[in-house]
């Protein structure tokens, strides 16, 4: 395919911006905000990437709504950066061309919930932490887990995952169906409350990761499960990387249904430990989670202590009381904060990388490496079942040198996992902090992507900037 | 959106088809055929409409004779439809603007299994039968089971799915990633070896189920299972759909792992208890698969056994060795050469749809009542667990009569389908049988899958007149 890339963004024609804002503010009132603050508030706040305020900030209450604003920003070839609760982490809410923050958090009602078919519709405001609130008295839950409470419409639209994609998926197996609001006003309903379907092409999971550019997603019907009768929690420390991830290969080749399996490296613990005055040892550790039947999890609890001491692991110490194994996972959950505290006053630079589980413990223990050699401080967490972790270089925002140093260590993240068969990019999506890696990875894919974005925003108006590098 | 369509297919220019031929001819030798049987055979095969042979049949055995074939037939402005094993249901091989078939069914070399990553690399002659009995040795398995010894890039490309998608997803979920053909001649890969991914557009999943009308998939890269320790299978009757699936909402909603739940309907029992000498009570029956470690189906089981006599249902009866098991479920294996006997010389019209299963019970008894109504014999058979059913009208294809009632019989069972909140298919596809319901299904959204369309195929030759009704 010959390129056709949706082009920069025009610069507003003179006069017409004004235009827009006036009729913006006469429509919405005080829900249309030029205010300093609040449009800092809305860029780019979880990243190492510069920070890239929009023109305005407008709060959205309705699909309706959306429309109107997108039509109008059409016409006058304003950009539209969706946003939800801010937490994506790679640049993807800031506004390198201007335009409107379209803040959809006041769409946050649950519209229905369907027990007998464990689904759901939800607006893209709603968070996990709120729908999940609203499901438990009916014994039902949302697996979904990126740890931050993060609106389900962002993340859908980064395709967001978590700790236990590896049982239960990623958004891309969560939605059954979006309604958006295209590039030129309209709306659209994708997929539909059927379980599964072959009727047509498949615009829900081309939504879900597109990070806005291709539509504003208003509306979410999810996929939902029963609460399991049991859970149970584990932790389990490792002499090395590469013995805990063959442990968790072996554990997945014989079929043992882990709901969640999460890796911390020494680093990590010791960080861990510190913070959350702990007396783990300082190794690689596992920390994993069954869900399932009393008999079944404490079955598995069995099959896994077994597979981990035929690969040199130490006991799997195993709770089944909510406090008890809140303590047990209590590293795990502070790991962000944790790694913070090592370096007060450091910017924390949250990225991952995701390979085929063989290629893991290599590509974990290169990236350390790195890490040392270029003398930085690091811990490095992951969702070990799906292949994917995450390394937070803690830098001195105002050292070029420390700067230059992160983005050699992410090129060579990459480089290896794109070798490995693997991907760049887990689940944190592009954004602008991976634009460079998109090629790399995809080919002349790319092109095809590119031909899509052209063919539904021929205009570059949703989130320009973000996913393709411009031409 | 306005409408974007890609326009019907040119007619070939004088002179062009000739000249085409004369040079497949003399660059493929015999691999190219213009023999009638051979046209006959790769059209459409086992639908009730009318075959439309290719103009020629072309046997590739590379992704870059693929890629050949198709620039010089993008030249000629000549239609390519791709051909597996000739078993999809809605009219997707026939070549209503001629064209020529695309045989890939020898391009069939597992290239690489992946043990620890539980991924295999294919081509998409492969069969899914092939591939398990390659992937038995190893102790794993791949589950997409559309009943039919189908290819894997025909099951990519029509969203299969079948008896176990309750458990394993469809092929859907279970392609890591594709390399495929565009309308240009270009190859692309999509995906990765990965478990999952936010980079860029899920152009995977839009290949999948886009019926080769977007590319033409030449590799694939599959996730797999460990088989499992212990395979129990079950058989239980119902005195009503409605109990049938209630059991089955429970159990869902349990969280027992079923991993085949299928109903078959009196009409379809009596079929089978006829055909296979079976004495099956003719009521509503699940017939059961239970997958896991030997206490844990057993304890399926059990849970099960007891939300079916919660549900008024008979007694389950449940078998662990091979032959035994095959017994149990022998009247759902034989359920379509059952049903075809019911009336010899008959043609079957196998259809489906797929509804939120809370809505399945009404829905199947009112397609019953329109069978019994329209005076048709039809069994009904269904993936309950996913709320994916099939009705099986046998009609005399000679007569004009019985054609009209099936429309209408289809026409309805759609409608109720789509007011229900489902799809008007589940995993058969759209291709030419059901393109009239596309829109009334998707609405507006068909307007971005037409957008789509045109963008990556402009001159509409990969497989013209399928999915899309012509402007």
């Amino acid at each position: 395919m010959t390129l056709v890339m949706a082009e920069a963004p025009r610069p507003v024609p003179a006069g017409a911006k004004e235009a827009l804002f006036a009729a913006l503010a006469s429509r919405f009132g005080p829900r249309f905000s030029l205010g300093q603050a609040l449009r800092a508030q809305h860029a780019n706040t979880l990243t190492w990437l510069k920070t890239e305020p929009p023109d305005a900030v407008l709060f959205a209450e309705t699909s309706e709504e959306v429309s109107e604003v997108v039509r109008l920003c059409a016409e006058a070839r304003m950009p539209v950066i969706p946003f939800g609760t801010g937490t994506s982490l790679e640049g993807h809410l800031n506004a390198p061309f201007g335009g409107i923050s379209l803040d959809l958090s006041r769409m946050n009602r649950i519209l229905a919930v369907h027990e007998a078919d464990l689904d759901c519709v939800v607006e893209p405001g709603v968070t996990r932490k709120q729908l999940n609130d609203h499901l438990r008295d009916a014994g039902l839950f949302f697996p979904v887990d990126p740890g931050a409470d993060a609106s389900l419409g962002g993340m859908a639209a980064t395709r967001a995952s978590g700790t236990n994609a590896v049982r239960y998926g990623t958004m891309r197996d969560a939605v059954l169906g979006l309604t958006a609001v295209l590039a030129d006003g309209s709306v659209i309903t994708t997929g539909s409350r059927a379980r599964k379907t072959a009727s047509g092409y498949d615009l829900t999971r081309l939504l879900i990761g597109s990070e806005g550019t291709l539509g504003i997603i208003t509306g979410l019907t999810l996929k939902l499960y029963g609460i399991p009768e049991t859970i149970l929690s584990g932790v389990c420390s490792f002499t090395s990387i590469e013995d805990a991830c063959n442990a968790t290969i072996a554990a997945l080749q014989m079929g043992v249904p882990l709901a969640r399996i999460e890796l911390a490296d020494e680093v990590q613990i010791r960080a861990c430990n510190a913070y959350s005055h702990l007396v783990l040892p300082e190794q690689p550790t596992l920390f994993l989670e069954f869900h399932g039947t009393e008999a079944g999890t404490r079955e598995q609890v069995a099959s896994f202590a077994e597979i981990a001491r035929a690969e040199g692991g130490g006991d799997l110490q195993w709770a089944a009381r909510t406090e008890d194994r809140s303590k047990l996972w209590q590293a795990r959950h502070d790991a962000y904060w944790a790694a913070r505290a090592l370096r007060p006053g450091a910017e924390i630079v949250s990225t991952d990388v995701c390979v085929p589980i063989s290629a893991l413990a290599n590509n974990v223990s290169a990236a350390r490496e790195d890490i040392d050699r270029l003398g930085l401080l690091a811990p490095i967490v992951g969702h070990v079942g799906d292949g994917n972790f995450h390394v937070m270089p803690l830098i001195d925002p105002a050292s070029q040198e420390e700067r230059r140093k992160v983005q050699e260590f992410l090129d060579r993240l990459v480089e290896r996992a794109l070798a490995a068969g693997g991907t760049c990019t887990g689940e944190h999506g592009i954004g602008q902090g991976k634009i460079n890696y998109l090629a790399a990875e995809h080919g002349s894919a790319v092109l095809v992507m590119a031909a899509i974005k052209k063919a539904l925003d021929p205009l570059n108006i949703l989130n320009p900037g973000k996913i393709f590098a411009l031409p």
